[in-house]
């Protein structure tokens, strides 16, 4: 196979045809720094429309074998939204004990938003999924890897449309999934709290609060086999 | 609690402060819809430079607990690569079998750019995340679905660089990390082809050849229940 002058791509020079514009390219990066995992929100609203366009935005992320695994449960009911929060609170405490010697540190953190957020959307994989083989017969968790993927677009976009998510994993999924009568199969992966804040945090939240502070890139980065640090160019 | 003055949000009018400028939403918008897995490579090079702003983007992902449990290794060798390529072949012919009476029709797919990408980048799980049990005491997966979120956000930087991005999970995660000495608890997640390539597919590659199509939204989206249509506003 031959490759009749394959695009440039020089720092200087993008492949023209294919590359966004330099603001373009700045917009994505700017939405992927600036995002943040929210835990305070201002309660307020977000536009039907706004929040269709974040959907729409998760459904376009890639699915293994294109099976689009994800399902999205907004949650109306205020009584749910307390017995979801009950939820994670329970499993909040159940960590904290968990953690041990972090278990004070851990409990002066605020893990979450269910109460204040406008928009409170429980992510789950779908039932029936064992029917898709493409690219899980050996890699069947790649359907939650699809559904992350989709959570990350709706994340980026909502940033970009000055709207704030939280993505909470503090509850017991067989207990959520009872709630809101799941069938079997299917499983919820994420609470999203979805809406208004205040601000960005600048940083994010568990490294202002010094839980944990981000990795050196170069420590993350091998060579041909692991822990063999990558080659200079 | 009091929320004074609460960013406004109504579709016309999205929070001044907060959200990005009209041209920048397009331009996030873009990447999502136009992200594409791509199959397809030009050979060709990507600049270190680009590839250490890929890696940036991938490195600002959400993670829980802020755990970071991403990690990325390149394939600089030619015979690992080959290697590699050997154990997708084995994989693809596995997973065909494993089809049944889509076999043929799954055969006809490409389904890698192994041999014809730039690089080729090995992601996988780090080891030692027993020991990260913030928001995962109930869900240890969710450290997948930060890698998941991480290689999202190389994909959609990728897409704005001009760069093609393919996530191939036919293989035996076993054997690929015995392949690259992987220490025990590590896990491959994906292999990423990432490259000039010579156009983006229109629409999803997958879709194009009639081995699946997109569900339409409202399918997916449900109210307080599983299967109870979204309300309208």
């Amino acid at each position: 196979m031959t490759y009749p002058d394959p695009p440039r791509l020089i720092d200087s020079a993008p492949a023209i045809e294919l590359a966004f514009s330099a603001a373009e390219r700045s917009a994505v990066y700017r939405a992927i720094f600036e995002r943040r995992d929210m835990r305070h929100f201002a309660g307020g609203m977000v536009a039907p429309e706004a929040m269709r366009r974040l959907l729409t935005a998760a459904h376009h992320a890639p699915s293994v074998g294109f099976m689009q695994p994800w399902r999205f449960l907004r949650v109306a009911s205020a009584s749910l939204r307390t017995g979801l929060h009950a939820l994670v609170e329970q499993e909040r405490a159940a960590t904290a004990r968990a953690l041990g010697e972090r278990e004070e540190a851990f409990m002066r953190l605020k893990v979450e938003g269910l109460r204040e957020a406008a928009e409170l959307w429980v992510v789950a994989l779908a039932d029936g999924r064992e029917k898709h083989i493409f690219g899980r017969r050996t890699l069947p968790q790649m359907d939650l890897a699809s559904a992350a993927c989709a959570i990350q677009n709706l994340w980026l976009a909502a940033r970009a449309e000055g709207v704030g998510v939280g993505w909470v994993s503090l509850f017991d999924p067989v207990a959520v999934a009872a709630l809101l009568q799941m069938p079997a199969g299917a499983e919820p992966i994420a609470l999203l709290c979805i809406g208004p804040v205040q601000a960005f945090y600048e940083e994010p939240m568990l490294q202002k609060e010094s839980w944990a502070q981000r990795s050196p890139l170069d420590d993350l980065l091998f060579e041909d086999s692991w822990g063999q640090p990558l080659g200079k160019p």
